[in-house]
């Protein structure tokens, strides 16, 4: 075999076999086959596309290119939520302590944020103390004795992922839906949950922008974890706007912190609702979707999500005082509100250019060493179709580094549209990719809030 | 500007500016632009084409990468002939002589063969002494004195050719229409030749094996050469069986001499004469194609041609004797009939695996570093439509390495196609490219033999 000819192949469109797919990335990973051939298939595969077979094939060899994740050990049906990446999305800080809380075991590998989304781990570290490098088997302890546990992802892990998206990232090759469920998969796969719930993003924040594009991608992935033997749906969810209010690592977990004490109301707290119930009946711990919300909405009501995030804080060394006292988080220097110029109603949010303007303060990285700074972010007082007068507050940014301010607004200000007429708003859930089928919702939403 | 934005341009099948296109190309040659993103936009154009202006704007950014040649020492108009590429084409040492014989120089940069084509210079150091590794001041006092010469390319000519050849080699990246015309035609306008005319091989030997692709590979070069100032055609020719009747170094040597000496008429002599003629015309020494084959004809009838080889031979180093000496030219120790195993008309011949099984007795190359046998090939004794009997003899292979000569004995006659029926022929030349556009042949060729 030869991996001149398997490029070959699929540059003129053909379906890549098992065995060459499986040459293709055990020898990019052990170095007999060069970068250089490596970004010609992939250019290829963008070019031409893969069937859902070749994606499965992919994703499974890139998922046994490294360690695998053995969850055996800890009782139950693990279950794991993935977010595809969007803007003031911080669910996985109330959907896993939600899920843990109703007895379902929650075993979480997390990434850092890259561009203008945010990751849970950066997130999570603005926690004083919080460890996120866990070994093997302090993740599992702390998933058998605490319920839950969210640690970064292990080196070992998925290397040829790794390896694959640096040159993704340098060949134009990123936005291509066969290299980003098998991407996500490939690890979704080795860290080795039983359930997996997927929360593809769609919208201005998100990597994919167009709907079709979301459900052909949760589509990929949901056939992907099927045919790989794990219980897998997708929910397809609006990122036309920052889901919560806050943008940032320590504004996020501050805001995760108020959803769970039921002190905040609106779409975080609804997908984060919807999303923990489609955990739970995903790993079979209800029969219905209608049971799983009552149950999810009574541990945050009654507090108990919160006390699993407290017990999940101090078991990976963190200050779980914090849940109370929010001074024991980074805090900025200076608070400076952006002002509405014209009245009218916000018509549409260029989701992509607020996350950009957070990290151009420091809240995020355009490269991997980048440091960031978790104090930094902003704080959105408008939504979509909210009727503003001039003057009137749009965010609040968090800066340190008041040099970085002028951009950052004059590129937040940018985002955001005001017109006279008020424009039809999507709902927030979009549809449902089920190993069944897709399910599109229409005007309204069937979620309940 | 960077160029993972110049790929994710192409990617889309959008049009690159010259900007991009130099920058790119420089910065390859240069280093700071890696394989692995070279290798990435090779595949998008292969995947979404050039037009015509980034294909023009490709070919003078190689052709700009190194040295070039300055012929303008040299009076006149000087003229190349470059063929793509094909399996018993000697035609350049037999068209180069005829030209200078007719007073127009001929400054000829040509390379050696690879895989199943043979090359000109492997063709010409089989003459003992033939030096093809002139200096450029001797490659220009050569014209000047003797009004040809044919020589190596050097090695500082186009270097981004060289470099990115070898990356498409390895990354299926090779049967493009702009990288072809783009690699050709950059080594030609930095030869500095004034004059052009490409013979565009089509059919089961050629690189090309449609006859619309042919057309379209000489389409794009002729409008690259007109838009970089130089007189400029295409001949679209037939290879749907090897041109002459050897295959082989010293042998196709040996068959160039003979048709000099006027003693061997049929598709080797008539394309010659043709190409011969163009080159008069397309250097503006003759008014029409009539009278440049008349001219043509006498310096072939009168062996004023068969003198200028001969006078280049001994002005690159080589033994003139071998013109009326054929055992100077290396020959092999077997020479090996392989006959016919049925009765009837020869309806095919695939010339690529004809080119092929004299490449396995050593003829050729498979890599670079191979070195090759000058005095090995095969003669072929039939050509397409000729009726055989049960026995007869369809090649004579020279052979030295007698463990070769069972594979590649197999390989030529799964090569020929024998069968009951006679096929109807297609004409020697298809076609024409010329900057008035293309004009393409019925089935009786408008050539005259």
């Amino acid at each position: 075999m030869r991996a001149v000819d398997i490029i070959t192949k699929k540059r003129h469109g053909e379906a890549l076999t098992k065995e060459e797919i499986n040459f293709f990335i055990e020898g990019f990973v052990n170095g007999s086959i060069p970068d250089y051939q490596a970004s010609a298939l992939l250019m290829a595969i963008c070019c031409n596309g893969m069937d859902s077979w070749e994606i499965v094939d992919l994703t499974l060899a890139m998922a046994n290119s490294g360690k695998t994740v053995d969850l055996s050990p800890i009782k139950g049906v693990k279950v794991d939520k993935h977010s595809t990446g969007g803007v003031g999305d911080t669910t996985t800080l109330i959907t896993a302590p939600l899920a843990a809380a109703c007895g379902v075991p929650v075993a979480k590998m997390a990434g850092r944020g890259l561009g203008h989304t945010g990751g849970t781990i950066d997130k999570l570290e603005s926690i004083p103390g919080f460890r996120t490098d866990l070994s093997m088997e302090e993740f599992i302890q702390s998933v058998e004795t605490v319920g839950l546990a969210v640690a970064g992802q292990s080196k070992d892990l998925v290397p040829a992922d790794k390896m694959l998206y640096e040159l993704r990232d340098v060949t134009g090759t990123v936005d291509s839906i066969p290299l980003i469920a098998s991407s996500i998969m490939s690890k979704k796969i080795a860290s080795g949950s039983d359930a997996i719930v997927l929360d593809v993003k769609t919208g201005s924040g998100a990597f994919m922008q167009s709907v079709n594009d979301s459900f052909l991608l949760a589509d990929a992935m949901v056939k992907i974890g099927v045919r790989a033997g794990r219980k897998v749906m997708a929910v397809i969810t609006d990122m036309d706007q920052p889901l919560g209010t806050a943008v940032g690592n320590a504004l996020e977990v501050r805001e995760a912190i108020e959803v769970l004490k039921n002190k905040q109301h609106g779409p975080l707290r609804d997908l984060s609702i919807y999303l923990a119930a489609h955990m739970l009946v995903t790993a079979e711990a209800c029969g219905s979707l209608e049971e799983a919300l009552n149950k999810v909405k009574d541990a945050l009501e009654t507090g108990e999500a919160l006390k699993k995030l407290g017990d999940m804080i101090e078991n990976q060394g963190g200050d779980r005082a914090v849940l109370d006292d929010y001074s024991l988080l980074p805090s900025a220097e200076h608070i400076i509100p952006v002002k509405a110029e014209r009245e009218g109603y916000i018509s549409s949010i260029d989701t992509y250019k607020v996350g950009l303007s957070s990290q151009l303060i420091g809240a995020g990285r355009s490269k991997k060493e980048d440091n960031i700074d978790a104090a930094v972010g902003l704080v959105m007082y408008k939504r979509l179709g909210d009727q503003v007068q001039k003057g009137d507050i749009l965010a609040e940014f968090h800066v340190n580094d008041l040099n970085k301010f002028d951009e950052a607004s004059k590129i937040f200000m940018e985002a955001i549209q005001i017109r006279s007429a008020r424009s039809k708003l999507r709902p927030l859930v979009l549809g449902l990719v089920t190993k069944h089928g897709i399910q599109k919702f229409g005007a309204v939403s069937d979620m309940e809030g």
